[in-house]
């Protein structure tokens, strides 16, 4: 993985400002595929849905997973808007295909920002026909991507990665936006990842799920769970590899782990008000979705992460929130780790300095362990601390 | 009920220093039965109990639930201790059955404060002299008990209430402490409910279960679960009205249930950082249990709980919140009223004055309504705001 941008074959990148944001920023965004691309997607599980999922799951169903473009707005989710949001959604993909020659059913709609205000659909329409025209395979042209899909980001996500085999190379590149609500089943996070590797619709969404489940699964802000949330993945084939080559299959899953790995770090490192990056790392567990479930409680606990807001290194907080998991274990078994400075064995207190502990909670990046002594599975789960710069953002997002 | 403090007969109360606290408060307390009293106890169901929790259980089995005395102290909570911690509670136990004249499985043991330090237990032994010597059954004793239980408390919580039958009276009183961790199963609360109706330990068992359900465990502050929690309920019976008869046990469920309302709305409204106590009623469900998941996940949603301390009409929230309550509803059957007024129509905005929401949301007190129109249940579920005091509080607290 690279910290430059790659650009994978057969794909344009354009961004507008539409006035969607209150701010003024660009705020209008495009994936394009000229020769169209196979395509596969997840969505929120959220029972509430906003429009452009409803619209971007019929669309996926109707092309058979054949994707011409993505349409990205931010500043407004177009979420608990009813009927209207969904014509809404309807007719700014109506009138992309238009402008690209294509059928509605080929675009993939996206919003993020404020839910239940009506999207300004006038505003992405007049936005449209500049978009269009201003596509491009530059780097410059996907950064200008990346930042008009962010809202309350701080930076723009990028991450790329390549394969070689013989004289052949693949790309992979991946742009995200994330900041607060980010939880398993994937909160306000909007992830696109193209590739220049041919491959079916069907392939990819196989591949696309085992992916989202160890990386953008495993990641926490604050346990809310976002009515918008979309991964998609586009395979143009450009680069003369394909997926159903097992090598290709092999390398390119790899370097698709680490690409989507990457996007979830930094997703949480730019969580609203994040003082520190906590890496859970859970062993022992019986099965990786009990020591998900355990991941989980530990990061979703505001006692646990407001401890960490103050590097304070109480353990016992941890503990507890073991053990109301959900998960029938045995406390007395329990190790835990802070980086390498051992502050509970067998669920009671070992002797540590907590000058020491505090030194380290004090760093940017910190690593937990937790040994359950259960069984041989380990995960590793990303989460942070909640500080009062998160209550700031936080209690004042509308108004 | 009353804010008077009302004391039942056949119990004292006692408190006393015992250098457990390092504020040097009050921190080692007594509720005594002279006659002994049947009971009945619910305690946290967090897998990693405290040591008082274990000997707790155990005592109340092998006496059939029949209790002498409760020993409460705050500062530690004896958890995550070891076999260590179980001999400090049974030693103290010991003592002070020795120092009543009965046996230890008529102790009821509670400790509430930091997780994994070692329980001081000669600082307990060393008080319980004083402690036995000082009790009484005046309201300064009472007051002096509900204080020395407090860690991050702000006030003392109590409740009475009484009924009466022909020319007889009987009395409850209810003495809890809370602050953070405050949760359905009970986080960090302890809470000691006496009165001097006569009852079975059975049938007191049942309606305790039965009460808790409807207050102590439908509040929330931060969705933490304590390792600790205690909810014990004595009956000495000196009243002369009997739970066997019909009519003082339809009185005394009700009275049991506001005591227990008072408390569980006191802990709240106590909680740390808290600004705005929420109302949460949650109506037209399936099942009191489907209401109570969805309040819940309210509730415990970061997003929400930081809109509701800036006082931010964000329903879109709450919205999102339900949709991943994990309940198969249809959103477009929701409406939500802050108040009054309503904010949110079939899953969708209906139009409302910002300002006036704004100023309804800036009340201590605030009342959400929730209707999903799928059947008639209905509940109320109480819960608070999420602030940046709460984080300054929980940043540390061991160091």
């Amino acid at each position: 993985m690279t910290k430059e941008i790659r650009v994978p074959k057969g794909f344009r990148f354009s961004a507008t400002t539409a006035g969607i944001k209150a701010s003024g920023n660009p705020d209008l965004a495009l994936i394009e595929a000229p020769r169209s691309a196979p395509a596969a997607a997840v969505f929120t599980r959220n029972r509430v849905v906003a429009a452009p999922v409803t619209v971007g799951r019929a669309h996926l169903k109707a092309s058979k997973g054949k994707l011409r473009a993505i349409l990205v707005n931010a500043g407004n989710a177009n979420c608990a808007t009813g009927k209207q949001g969904i014509v809404a959604c309807e007719n700014s993909s109506r009138a992309l295909a238009a402008a690209l020659n294509t059928q509605a059913k080929h675009i993939l709609p996206s919003s993020t920002g404020v839910i239940g205000v009506p999207l300004p659909v006038d505003k992405l329409l007049n936005g449209i026909p500049q978009l269009v025209n201003q596509a491009g395979d530059s780097p410059e042209h996907v950064m200008a991507f990346a930042r008009a899909i962010m809202t309350t980001d701080t930076r723009p996500k990028l991450a790329t990665a390549q394969i070689r085999l013989g004289d052949k190379t693949a790309t992979i590149l991946g742009i995200a936006k994330g900041a607060g609500m980010i939880h398993p089943n994937m909160a306000t996070m909007l992830a696109y990842v193209v590739t220049d590797v041919a491959a079916s619709p069907k392939d990819l969404a196989k591949l696309l799920k085992h992916t989202a489940d160890r990386t953008f699964n495993r990641i926490s802000i604050d346990g809310d769970t976002s009515t918008n949330d979309t991964l998609c993945l586009l395979a143009s084939g450009a680069s003369g590899l394909a997926l159903s080559d097992k090598k290709v299959g092999r390398l390119f899953a790899a370097a698709l782990l680490e690409v989507c790995g990457s996007l979830s770090e930094q997703i949480v490192a730019d969580g609203e008000g994040v003082k520190h990056v906590v890496r859970l790392r859970i062993k022992g567990a019986k099965s990786e979705s009990e020591a998900d479930q355990i991941a989980k409680t530990i990061a979703h606990s505001p006692l646990v992460k407001t401890a960490w807001a103050g590097a304070d290194p109480n353990w016992g907080r941890i503990l507890a929130a073991i053990g109301r998991s959900g998960i029938d274990l045995d406390p007395a078994k329990i190790d835990i780790h802070f980086g390498d400075i051992q502050v509970c064995r067998l669920g009671g207190a070992h002797p540590f300095s907590e000058q020491e502990a505090h030194a380290y909670l004090s760093e940017p990046n910190i690593q937990i362990t937790i040994q359950l002594r259960r069984g041989q599975k380990a995960i590793e789960f990303l989460t942070c601390d909640l500080t009062s710069d998160y209550v700031h953002i936080n209690a004042d997002y509308t108004t």
